[in-house]
């Protein structure tokens, strides 16, 4: 797992944290399910989602060992109490520099103030503010991927779909909801990459309720905002957190098609470009965008910052960092220049689709 | 200025989201004396302080000028109502990648809370806590820098000092402090070196205080922790903040013989190592620790962080960080390496003299 797997908590995180769970056991292998045997049904949306996200995890690593000619490396572990992680790791491969795909369940307890902070304002109780009203039982599954290709006309590209539960608590029912979504980080624009992209995720959501990609698409440009530059780090996907207005099953299989379709709607726009003549003045742009990355997930992101300052798996939470990034003094592109135009769509999003 | 020419506060920062201070004005060159004319004495301590940074700017940037061999660029601006800055900047030079050494003088009025916040909770006064109570007029001067080398066995240093004042307020007399601190963030150990730069400032504390260089190194051991990491940043140096319990001409002696030692604790290593024969392996080593560095100024750093979320100018701010930098997953350099030696240094600070 990462921070990234759950933007409103890192799970590992709050596990760490909490210290109500064991630390990491290293393991050769990857359990068949990191759910709590005998305490989980097989039936529930938590091993459903668990299937989701493993699952998704395999076809999504073996599309990019296909295209890179490169196999991930795989760090797994397991806590005594249930539950546990994958990591796998692509690094310096031929065509992308570093990618990583995380899965990760949790369960742990938090602090009601972390409670309240994760269902927002409006929908915490508000009875119970102190820490002697104890400590809310939750569960946590998500997968998380960041993907950095080297060519430099190679988009990168961002996603994480995510399912939280709580246990009945207090007197107050328990709550669940889904999160996630899927962004695209290009150095240059190609206006047919950008209607393939929010074209795929459009049908996703279509399919599913015709009111979810504007409001998705919407949320996720104002989510990926570098306040302190008023540009956001890339051109944007979609986004959602809290989602929780249907019936369970019914996101699920939402969050399962969004999922389902990263591969689709990302990897033709790298095999298109992966060898794309370029020239050093290519490579330097994509590492300045590079460094906008990094500023957007070490100042913005929570799933990051959170994580970072509460004690979860550090390599797990930094893997979404590029294998190499800079920062240059002022540098403005030219107006009328590739640099320029992509800049201006960090700055004034559009409507692709 | 940068906001790094205040930890506690970045006063371009301060001076841009209070919107007191109007919007930056480019000059030509920069104006002799960037204090408000006809109202800040030639006499006193800000007129001096101000002399002592500009005079300082000029000498170290001469010094790096001539072992690189590179001119700085230089960027000035002035303000209507008073104050201005002046930001050089080496790009690209033949020993050093990037260095910039800014200078600012900023004045404006502050929130209570903010002032608060700069003086720290006991020496706040208690008795004005709404905003009715008016705004703190203050006046802040500062030169800070970042030099980051090629050569990885050339070590990055930063340095900045400031002075801050504020007006009498409420009924509560002004107040006046000064802050800051030299520090060197090597990517390999060279014990000599550690003992020539710690020494130059060991030598400069004891000239005026034998109680300055224990208290002052271990400030900067602390401040300048990466605590997601448990390491710090670099090796450290000397660093302070609020220092007031002596007369001000004394104290301003004191930040003037350690501007006055940049040049001296500093440049010597850099002459030393410049063209030292280094591997790929090297400079990938010295890339992962700039990641470091990056990762304390974007996460931690009270001036950048502060800068960033109120609205500082974004290019002076983010001049600290490096041209190049690299994440890789899980890097854990050989036990007996050089490379574990320099990290077991950062995560066990020693005493060098």
């Amino acid at each position: 797992v990462g921070a990234r797997s759950c933007k409103r908590f890192s799970c590992k995180a709050i596990a760490t944290a909490e210290k109500g769970i064991g630390a990491e056991l290293y393991v050769d292998a990857a359990p068949g399910s990191l759910l709590r045997p005998g305490v989980d049904s097989g039936n529930s949306i938590k091993a459903k989602f668990e299937k989701v996200i493993r699952d998704a995890q395999d076809s999504i690593c073996k599309s990019i060992e296909d295209i890179d000619g490169t196999k991930f490396r795989q760090d797994a572990w397991t806590r005594a109490d249930g539950g546990g992680g994958i990591t796998r790791v692509m690094q310096d491969g031929n065509v992308w520099e570093k990618a990583g795909v995380n899965v990760s369940v949790v369960y742990g307890t938090m602090p009601p103030e972390a409670y309240r902070a994760a269902r927002g304002a409006t929908s915490a109780p508000g009875s119970a503010k102190d820490a002697s009203a104890g400590r809310v039982p939750f569960f946590a599954a998500g997968i998380s991927s960041v993907m950095h290709p080297k060519n430099p006309f190679a988009p990168t590209m961002h996603f994480n779909y995510r399912y939280f539960e709580t246990d009945e608590w207090n007197g107050l029912p328990g709550q669940w909801w889904f999160g996630g979504g899927t962004d695209i980080t290009p150095s240059y624009l190609d206006e047919e990459d950008m209607k393939h992209f929010h074209g795929a995720y459009k049908k996703v959501c279509d399919r599913h309720d015709p009111s979810y990609h504007p409001r998705f698409k919407q949320w996720c440009d104002d989510y990926f905002l570098i306040q302190h530059r008023g540009e956001r780090r890339g051109l944007g996907g979609i986004f959602f957190d809290d989602l929780n207005d249907k019936d369970p099953e019914t996101i699920l299989k939402f969050s399962t098609d969004c999922v389902n379709n990263v591969v689709e709607a990302y990897c033709p726009l790298v095999v298109k470009h992966k060898d794309d003549i370029f020239t050093p003045e290519n490579k330097q742009w994509q590492q300045l965008r590079r460094g906008r990355y990094v500023e957007f997930n070490l100042v913005y992101d929570r799933g990051t910052t959170f994580g970072l300052k509460t004690g979860g798996r550090i390599e797990s939470i930094l893997m979404s960092l590029p294998l190499t990034a800079s920062w240059m003094y002022d540098m403005q592109p030219q107006p009328g220049s590739p640099e320029f135009e992509l800049l201006d769509c960090c700055k004034n999003p559009r409507t692709w689709v």
